[in-house]
């Protein structure tokens, strides 16, 4: 099949280079010229503005544009839809906040044009292991484009299946879905990145403890000298907490056990915090995850106006004196 | 009246002020002999160790400690119970941990001493504004001295009566309540202070979103430029928030607005701490007692384990990389 | 002066009665008839529905609106906007979200016509108390009706100054401020509102600890009998969390100590939720806001969908049953 | 090797089953004849009582025991050392609090006894997964032991070896590991179960809001009619959040997608309590692994005292009226 694709960062390059490798064509444009031949010399067929790219393509046309949220997404998406034919398809798998999917979907259906949003996890491990995919839109569209879905997707793999499920549609199980119509798709993605936050954070605050109980600011006999990097190893096999993430927490505690390569300034991005406004917007309380953004926030700052406040009010009644930091 | 009292601090100094402008009389003692001075020329008899304080005082002798927790409370409790004799009555004003007042009760009950814990709070102003008290221990010593801790309290002063309230016993309606059996004294004060804290770092947050919203980062058109020291004020008449909190704030804010004279350290004591161990005993959901003490803990780093553990983690499914602090 | 008022709730009838307290005039409307005729017999002038009122006030007209956020009070300034003349003002007293107040000052500008947006606190008390109100909006229009404002606020009382305040402008002292532009009246009420639930949850989550103490479930021997209507009491006086919300928590206790008369649904309103919206947008961590925002959500279910999960996941690994209520 | 096995329970007998299926020998006992019987039948020796079981054990000693935490286990562990013998050896499996571990070992040492805690997870599926071992304990016991713990251990299994991995010790590898002295094997268990509770209580709320978006009460334009089982199963290939509690989750909604089998009252154990101790202990910020434990607290609760103080509040100031559930 074939796939036009705009942005060949580093998520857009190697959703061409799986689909390549799956025996699509792809038609792909960045503005980083580079970047296009990198692509060109595996196969690809490269394009140098927008317009070309849609001329090279066969209609029913899909392009998939693969661009940091917001305005890159947006203008490019408005572009497009000058350009495209009623049938064509526009992919949007970014990180798109999912009111704006359901917005673009409207407007674009006016000019009997499609769109699908497409959650999609896997970062610089999908070329490898392959993408899930989370995907918002008509159904019959989805079904149009199964076969890129299939190839970009994990597939089964050595992963057993879950003892008890009964279901017609197995694509869940090679590892994607249709989630429903335009916008569930990120909204679907949205939450897992959330439940990521969560997840990242409990196994943050667990080494912290851990890292902790070994400080020689403890009394000695209070204190144990744990060897961090045999832990997560260990919780590898067997244990409750085995997952994806643990997996990458022992990678990173195997070559430098103090993480000394990392300043501790975390960032976050709109999905973290997307999740906690939809949880608000649906009555859902979400202590975990917003205290996992929050910790985020924390991360980028020395110190917060709201703890000098803290220090003065200690001062005011008690007369406690926590001077400035030299 | 008359009264011992060990340790002539902050608070100790003015408790025995306090009782002396209301026509007590005290023994007073500390290692400090400065501070042993200062009180006599106020009238104060000063002794320069433990025999003499107990040799000075009528029996039944009462003595107020009023030293750090722990150690210093402990090791003077022990050396006092051994020079005094039954019917005498030791009572903590500090912050004792509440079990740790319950055995002691129990230990110096077996030598006919009495032993009362008085959580005691007013800080600095307790001198001018009296002391809010939580006394545990038995009703017969708890009345006897009642003249002492109606002369600490604060009174009921121009505080409006409550409305609805009916009751045999006004001590509480003075500024000074009878919590019950040993330990409830500092069970009631600890919990006070756990919610002390809460309320802070309500505060705290509320202000640190008002000074953000003035923050250049922002773009103009979102940006307000906000006086947090008028705020402050306003919200001491009519508001929900009114408050005794709100009012050390205000008169911080009006003297440094940027409280650029507090590091953002901020310290916490035993209470915070214990309050949140005594619900997790009961089983009780405290998110905000427990939020406010690790805001605490969180601003005496400069960063964690954690975060830098969270880098780690995007950087290994993302290639993210948040690289050490210069 | 001569105000319009329209929506003769719990706050705007006492705004109009507390105004004409002071000799003002005003010119009230409400779908309600009965509120109508009870302010006419109190001196107001009542008319029947919108061209009355702006035909029955004086140029420039003035016109505070009382109604809930949202559509009610959406719909009535767009109707007024085309009622009014150039140099009228419109006033929103109510809850509305700040950044429709900005929409609405610029739409509303373009006609020639004045915003205000007044956040108003006091509640059923405002009459008596006064109310503390923040006021965004153009300087010269705050400055034209600072009678009105004047009025309404609780003045200075007997509340004591603070100490090293140095201002020309005494109004926050009175109990009013004019915030800035249109907008930030009502973000700073909500800001304050945000600080009120993380005020209300602390008290909520020490209180309940407290209540526990007292539980039968516990061994008699970790067992307190406290009698939570004295501690609210005694802390009113001396203590650091004396507050207004304290004096309302005394109350109610006092003729009601186990609080049986309250469900324990409690509802959430506005802007505890955008509070916390804005905090994210601004990066700002807020754990007890949030908390406290949340502890409202799940008051208000009996179960939750994410707790039968666990106990899934419980099972799951571990073979622990937890099954239906009955 | 030989084993004796105190506690035929869900995880000590099937510890049993393992190391038969291994070639070891075990001597077992448990209060309840039935469960001694049945791994009697299996090829393991039954004994009636303690004496017997170190009548039937050749020296040095080794026995395993895996009762309850608490008066259980403690018991036991008294009870067995007045019958073991210099050079013999006790192994706690259980969830003892790892305090009392450091305790049990220095008055065991006292009379020439060994003491190990072994931290144990693995639940219903040890058996056929194998268990994922945390050991405390004299590194020469340890080593002695170590045929054991092999057999017990999950061993590599087809998990992929850690990429960056360099250790002489290829035990975390196998699935267990000697973590320091008697007690930093129950502490590293404890913080795994901490660990734990965060990543259920990730997936919860993340969850529950994906239910919420499907929820009737959502005006139908907010609505997604979302496939809970199919979104579990999707993300256990190729995302960020694949897991073994993914796993679980996806195998429970495979087979009750409303999860109406549970009752949403989830029940905690002391890790989870004691985590957060250690927490406070070393004053380090854990507010998912607090919130986690109090999400717990809150799911056995109706209606909380603090929901009705909130309400009482509100009450108050505002006149809202929250009334008691019929």
């Amino acid at each position: 099949m074939q796939l036009g694709i705009i942005g060949l960062g580093r998520m857009g390059g190697n959703i061409a280079r799986r689909l390549m490798l799956d025996g699509h064509t792809t038609v792909v444009f960045d503005r980083n010229v580079a970047f296009v031949e990198n692509l060109v010399q595996e196969g690809a067929t490269g394009v140098a503005d927008l317009p070309a790219l849609v001329a090279g393509l066969d209609k029913p046309r899909a392009v998939w544009v693969m661009l940091p949220a917001g305005a890159p997404t947006e203008d490019t998406i408005n572009a497009l839809s000058a350009l495209l034919e009623p049938g064509d398809v526009i992919i949007d798998g970014g990180n798109t906040y999912y009111k704006d999917d359901i917005r673009r979907a409207q407007a674009l259906s006016e000019k009997g044009l499609s769109y699908m949003d497409v959650g999609t996890s896997g970062g610089v491990w999908g070329l490898e292991r392959g993408y899930c995919m989370m995907i918002g839109g008509d159904a019959e569209v989805v079904t149009r484009l199964d076969p890129l879905f299939a190839s970009l997707a994990p597939g089964m793999g050595d992963i057993p299946r879950t003892r008890d499920r009964k279901s017609d549609d197995d694509r869940a199980e090679r590892g994607y879905i249709h989630a429903g119509p335009a916008g569930s798709g990120h909204f679907v993605k949205m939450i897992h990145n959330g439940i990521e936050y969560g997840m990242m954070q409990a196994f943050a605050e667990g080494f912290d403890i851990l890292k902790t109980k070994s400080s020689e600011s403890l009394p000695p006999e209070q204190r144990f000298d744990l060897n961090l990097a045999d832990i997560a190893e260990v919780w590898r096999r067997g244990s409750v907490v085995s997952s994806w993430l643990l997996d990458l927490t022992a990678d990173a505690l195997a070559s430098d056990p103090k993480l000394d390569g990392f300043s501790g300034e975390v960032a976050d991005s709109g999905e973290g915090r997307w999740t906690i406004e939809a949880a608000i917007e649906q009555a859902v309380p979400v202590p975990v995850l917003s205290s996992s953004l929050f910790a985020r926030f924390r991360s980028r700052q020395q110190s917060t106006y709201g703890d000098k406040m803290l220090s003065a009010m200690r001062f005011g009644f008690g007369g406690h004196v926590e001077t400035p930091k030299k």
